[in-house]
């Protein structure tokens, strides 16, 4: 068995307001840890109140997949306090039209980031509150305008900084937007007959498991039951058409253990998620699978075959 | 020469005792950066205390190596002050019967984990104090119950968090256990006859440099001087039985410095142990060797050879 | 286009002075996060204050590369504020004559490092305002002279952790020495008749960017202008001779977006440094190139072949 139990559906967790302690400074970024560009940043944030609170998401975001980005967010966000402030750079567009915003979520999250799809996730699943755009006037480290910009550190960070030590309040991070963000558009999930599809929007990356998108209440809608063997299909939207990547049946079992060594599994990971697993062993390594809009899942029972 | 003079032996060093500070929480993972596992614990132990000192281990554990979640442990705790509470998530048995425990040790210090191997080296070197096991109906994360558990999250960090903020008690994790935690089994270090033998427990990872179990005590009561030329052998316990895996002979000198770019040499290491290295170059890289219980080594004089 | 707007030229910004904040400590090595000894290191500087700000500039330094770690320290000095102590050890010489120094920089930053030309970049454009060697009689860990030591532990963090809090003051460090650090020589940019010189320090690592040390200054002083074509040529000092990496023609443009993808491109980076890209490829991994002292670039305009 393995450490896949992650995030749980925000729908069942009631998760304490804590709105009168400080507001942690979160962290996000495709920049790795290998220079010294997330060290300015925080650099930057310390300069605005060596007090803050300040973490790291992760900076191992895949170079300009803001997918993952939007993921990432929407996997951690509602373990931390109301009025966290997450700062997250992943910006293929930097110097395009792609608007630099604040979503502040109904749950009380604050979002820094470019508007360029990283939002998907967070905005549907925790709603908008509001949205605004950041005035680089007022909002932007002092210098910086003398020079090309590194956003991430100049705006973002800075911003997110100073909204997280209570320097602005979020009225002033700048106008008022439509309360509707960029979007990513993927495969929701569906009961077709008797088949479930679905997309996998991330991989449980360290063990190699695959997350899907189909959740707890539409599995039971469908015909499949715990102890049933299943078909599952996997595929890939290429330029060259759909591709499958995976064909196979397996058992769909409470955890890991239930199967032996090397074997697959279907379970339920703890977003309540169809997953699928080869235990004590990497199921996308084997297969070659990724994730991402592109990728696609279908599984039905198959006791009979 | 290069950076190996790591930990030194816990014998010879007093610690200063710092009780009365705040307690730091540690985390240690195999989860590595790359997702959002380790954010969440991080958020769920702000949201404990917005005041805590966290800091990360290391989160680049092998994926299911409890050995090495030992060794990283016993190799680090000690430069923290008394007091300091550690979480170890290595689980390959989440689901399973192993115990939810945290360990105080006689320097004082916790180890909230698994109680699955990962306590093997901390309670033989620092000594078991206490051990209880964590009782979930009062130490777990609030609303968690209502889905599959991130024990690393629900219940690891969150304990931690409490017991380091000070919310709660070490008395009010749960029952008393035994004194005794799951063990590993490991070559001991012996003598025989002119020839030292002994383990590797764990690769000066970065630099390629092997380190062994030998201390200096053992060391001085062979026949090997300073300056000698040894012969070592390294063998893996495999399931075909006993391989040799290196073979060569080497100067016993002080430090890398005393040999040639490329050269070998035998040094102690500054846990005072027999370890092995090629001066600027990686001794377990060239020679592929790894870690582990079913590593080891034997070393004895052969000047004359 | 891509995240490589970074740091800011040094003279063209004016931080705010911020020397009544508590002092943050920050840690660079090159021994990555996979082991202990960071945490080690932080546990160290935990027990000197509790309260001390602690942050990782970059703990994957190339193994015994002083230039990089020279490079890291002047990408990020300078957005930290007035007397954020900065501890890096890369330390190939450990246990040689190399000194262990603290750098008091004109820009009020400290640095505590062996002085073993890690110190090249932030001395020449920072400024030495005072520089200390560490008198390991009273600046070393209590306890740690029974052993081997382990410098980066034992005597730098702790050093630069009893800065930070103010246990010490500067004058504490130990002896003053002449106002000099060992440096390593490199290539300084020049144009000579229409062609620019100059040398790599530093990729734009995630991103595969080709960064040099040809400042805007000197490019306006040279025939090249915006939209222009350029002709570039890489070369490698080798021990066999000059040889040459890359030999190209591509458009001087104002960004990424600027080119197809896959097209490479000359650019300021936001160092007002000349740089070379590929669009949403990498430069350095399509045409193998590195950097440091040895790696050196020319560019002269060839808008007529």
């Amino acid at each position: 068995m393995k450490k896949t139990f992650f995030a749980l559906t925000f729908a069942t967790i009631a998760l304490p307001a804590l709105a009168t302690t400080p507001s942690a400074l979160v962290l996000q970024t495709d920049f790795s840890l290998k220079d010294g560009a997330v060290s300015a940043m925080q650099g930057v944030a310390f300069g605005v109140d060596s007090e803050l609170k300040m973490f790291n998401l992760t900076h191992e975001i895949e170079p300009y997949n803001i997918w993952e980005a939007s993921y990432r967010l929407y996997q951690t966000a509602t373990y931390w306090p109301q009025g966290t402030v997450f700062v997250s750079v992943v910006d293929p567009g930097v110097g395009t039209e792609r608007k630099s915003v604040v979503l502040k979520t109904k749950t009380g999250h604050y979002f820094v980031t470019p508007d360029n799809g990283t939002l998907t996730l967070v905005a549907e699943h925790l709603g908008i509150d509001a949205l605004r755009e950041i005035d680089e006037k007022t909002n932007r480290l002092k210098g910086s305008e003398k020079s090309y910009t590194f956003h991430g550190r100049d705006v973002y960070a800075y911003t997110g900084a100073r909204l997280a030590a209570g320097k602005i309040s979020f009225d002033q991070v700048g106008p008022l937007l439509e309360p509707k963000v960029e979007v990513i558009e993927y495969q929701q999930s569906t009961l077709e007959k008797d088949t479930l599809k679905g997309n996998i929007p991330v991989l449980d990356i360290q063990y190699g498991n695959i997350w899907t998108n189909i959740n707890d209440t539409l599995l039971e809608k469908s015909a499949i039951k715990k102890g049933d063997h299943v078909c599952v299909k996997i595929t890939e939207k290429t330029e060259k058409g759909l591709k499958t990547r995976y064909s196979g049946k397996m058992p769909y079992v409470s955890s890991f253990g239930d199967v032996q060594e090397g074997k697959p599994l279907m379970y339920l990971n703890s977003l309540l998620n169809v997953s699928f697993a080869l235990n004590m062993d990497s199921f996308a390594n084997k297969y070659k699978i990724k994730s991402g809009a592109e990728w696609s899942v279908s599984v039905k029972s198959c006791n009979k075959k």
